[in-house]
């Protein structure tokens, strides 16, 4: 059974550690993070890395700038792999440890709302056939689905859940914002959402894509953007607008 | 009951055609378009108006800059309903006629792509009981969630529309053009993109936003612009960092 300590309390360690602890799988031995009360959490949780030497394989996910001063505090002699979670941190930043690799889970995580791991896309980089045993172990107890890539890799992986997640994220807040100033709920656009989600993966957005910067409605583009009152929205319209008809080659 | 005529064989008339024609409690009587092949829609497809007179309600689902000349075929003399299906169009547009009005389902229509009208938002306006007792039949006969808008608030729920469908579309097609470089499926974001939907509509926009704009990460933001390459995506990027900056009061 593969022994594993957690190094981090924020949103993927949480949701991390929630899943290792409830998997029959996986032990979880440690978790180690400034914040010591996960709500009842079952797993001892100290600031400092006393039990490592009984873990196989060390999970570091907290923000990218920690890494590096987490990485100074386990021992260069430790036998087990390191790993971290990051995407935008080279797997090169372990390279003290003889065995380290990277297990990126592409997913947004909260703390206050729960997700499951089954059939997620993680994407695994390992320097030792002994570190890539371990990540693979735990990918596949998590029943993710295991991908592979190299730093340079999982950062264009991150780009694009960008565009895809925080971004779009972004956009829906701006649509909240428009609908509260007409007192209507953020839940009326529930079906055009899920509808804009379901068309994209089954047409692909490039067949997906309706609207009137597609039709190059020029009299319903200039209303909308008169509508906005908030000059941020706008300029946003603007540029979104130039984008979809950049996307489908309308002058 | 309801006897209904269509005009335009559209994204939005063909839905339309389709939920009506399948309704027991409604009556097609003719669909009005050029497109006159519907794929073996059994409901008579013309290209003239004759059969008018037996239609209680008239739908006009045709592209905005198009209502004007089809409001000029109907005599203004018909005593049913004349009412149009655009966000964008002011109710006024039908004035010529005793009864008219709006009926503006909030989604997103492809012809490829079947869709279900139970529970969808439509947002309705009339000039006279006769015509908001029949827009609401039909909305309640399609099992349609019914709300009341008039052409201004219309206009802002189609603003709202763009920045929850069309741009998040847009921003999918901008995620799978980076994932195609690196031969990565799109769906691989199906988990990630789901989630960013359910987050939204269980904690709201504003608490759901992660990510590293949100974090201010400014490594890992400047890792992103510097790994997009085409140009275009770069200042989306830039754009849409700004933009969730700003939501968060982030400096």
């Amino acid at each position: 059974m593969l022994h594993i300590s957690i190094v981090g309390t924020g949103n993927v360690g949480f949701h991390l550690a929630q899943a290792i602890a409830a998997c029959p799988d996986l032990k979880l031995t440690e978790i180690v993070g400034r914040n010591t009360d996960l709500g009842g959490f079952p797993t001892k949780i100290s600031d400092d890395f006393e039990r490592l030497p009984e873990t196989d394989l060390v999970l570091i996910a907290v923000a990218d700038h920690a890494i590096t001063s987490v990485i100074e505090q386990i021992p260069s002699t430790f036998s087990g792999t390191v790993a971290h979670t990051a995407a935008s941190v080279s797997m090169n930043a372990l390279k003290r440890f003889k065995n380290h690799g990277v297990f990126y889970p592409l997913q947004t995580f909260s703390k206050n709302k729960a997700l499951s791991w089954k059939n997620l896309p993680v994407f695994l980089e390992a320097n030792s056939l002994q570190a890539r045993t371990q990540l693979e172990t735990l990918a596949l107890s998590l029943q993710t689905q295991i991908q592979y890539a190299d730093s340079e890799k999982r950062l264009k992986m991150h780009v694009a859940a960008v565009f895809g997640c925080n971004f779009v994220n972004a956009l829906f807040a701006c649509a909240e914002e428009i609908l509260d100033n007409e007192n209507v709920p953020f839940d009326t656009l529930k079906p055009l959402i899920y509808e804009t989600v379901e068309k994209a993966f089954s047409l692909s957005p490039q067949k997906a894509q309706t609207g009137p910067a597609l039709r190059n409605d020029q009299p319903t583009l200039q209303k909308h953007v008169h509508a906005l009152t908030n000059q941020e929205l706008r300029t946003v319209y603007e540029k979104l607008t130039e984008l979809i008809q950049n996307q489908h080659g309308i002058v």
